[in-house]
């Protein structure tokens, strides 16, 4: 694996996944992260074949959820779909509340209960599931876990083939960040790393991430608590931004990729020859 | 003390502070918040002549903060001033990162310093400090201090004179909520319990505050961990809401009352006959 991931959604507003893989592979980058909406978009034989002509691999696999009642029917098909494209891991994505529900208690009972379900199929089919907790103001509508504690606390309960991706937009602010690191490496349940940026102002929930360095996550910092907590995987970068996505996703990438080399220290990436061949 | 207090932030937009004591008067509310630059604005000796003519007192006086360097220089003269106004406790609003910093650490620990000065002023002065942990999505440019937790924990490394505010908005989503409050609860720091509502979708992260009942806290079940752990003040009604603000102000604060009597079922609120000589 190279030592950076792009996870699609980085681009998706103007780059199909077809698309999106060229762009990787163009920049000597071997793994992605993918959507399996954007699977469905240009059909799975084709998103196969690509990756099989690009000699590439995939991290992580967005995503099961939200759970819906009647989502856990179609979750196994999700997961199947998952492991013939050979994701390393599923991101888990609870959803909020149900209409008119009040409070996180219940729904946070019930997203455990499903993750429960939901890993039995997981273990049978063979992937790993990922917890992602997503930020607090989040909570209502799209993720009840909220923190890297109710996550680790969650795989605790579970044991085996469920892990947690630490994201460092929805952690950066959390006093317990690097405690929680530590405790998820000691378990050797670090399944991803994710970056972007946090601006000042943000002017939107869902959709004003940064370009790392734009923002004020102490990046450098939070990458040392993965690489001493054993992390050895690589940096996936993800940024939901109206801005970035109005951008060339060529250009966006290179951006990325630099300031990925700017950034973390450690980083081994170099553009292999083999990829201006497919340029 | 009547069972609700309004926080002046609530109608500023459109009543200013000798007009907002009048309609919290006429509502039969004898206690309020205020902020100090709406003093400034209508004159200080008026603002305590009508305090004194409503027979009215103050629970909390917004703000000490931001910590900008040169600002512990003119912390003692606002300190002062609440002291004069009678305000139960000082809100602490610590601000956000410096130009350029990034990460919390540093941030953290310079709060922590000026708190422990501030709190030196204010034991001598004889006011109490309160500190109001805010949303996370607010850590970089409005409060480093974004947990119950965090709260409690300098709290105790304080000592008397300080305690905690608890607002809905900012920690309804925190599964250690409820711990934190029996802490603060134990540890009668208790100061105040500020109520209003996470709106789905939420449009902006600082004006896009719901009036209660129309968003999706769990406000009883909150409320109910706050008597348990012992608070005894009032319902403190804080609202940022460019939509709220648009309406007229007593109309915004009729509509609050009655969503408050009818979620919160401890509320003793009688609109007082006197306060309808002063119609």
């Amino acid at each position: 694996m190279t030592a950076i991931v792009f996870n699609h959604a980085t681009v998706r507003e103007r780059a199909d996944m077809l698309s999106f893989l060229h762009l990787s592979a163009e920049r000597g980058i071997d793994t992605v992260s993918i959507w399996g909406d954007e699977i469905t978009k240009v059909g799975e034989a084709n998103a196969l074949a690509a990756l099989r002509d690009h000699g590439m691999k995939v991290s992580g696999y967005n995503r099961i959820g939200p759970f819906v009642p009647e989502y856990l029917g179609r979750a196994e098909a999700e997961l199947e779909r998952a492991a013939r494209f050979g994701a390393d891991h599923v991101f888990l994505f609870t959803g909020g509340l149900t209409e008119g529900e009040r409070g996180l208690t219940a729904a946070r009972w019930r997203a455990e209960d499903q993750i429960g379900r939901l890993l039995e199929m997981a273990r049978r089919i063979g992937v790993k599931l990922a917890i992602e907790p997503l930020h607090p103001m989040l909570a209502g509508d799209r993720s009840v876990i909220t923190s890297l504690t109710s996550a680790n606390d969650l795989c605790e309960a579970l044991g085996p083939g469920i892990g947690v991706v630490v994201d460092v937009y929805h952690l950066w602010w959390d006093e317990r960040l690097e405690a929680e690191i530590m405790r998820a490496g000691r378990a050797g349940r670090l399944l991803g790393f994710h970056v972007n940026d946090w601006l000042l102002p943000t002017r939107h929930l869902l959709t004003d991430r940064g370009m790392m360095g734009d923002g004020i996550i102490d990046l450098p910092s939070i990458e040392g608590m993965m690489r001493r907590a054993g992390f050895r995987g690589a940096i996936e970068i993800e940024i939901f931004s109206t801005d970035w996505w109005a951008r060339d996703p060529a250009e966006l990438m290179d951006v990325a990729i630099a300031r990925c080399q700017g950034l973390f220290s450690d980083l081994v990436y170099e553009r292999a020859a083999q990829a201006v061949q497919l340029l």
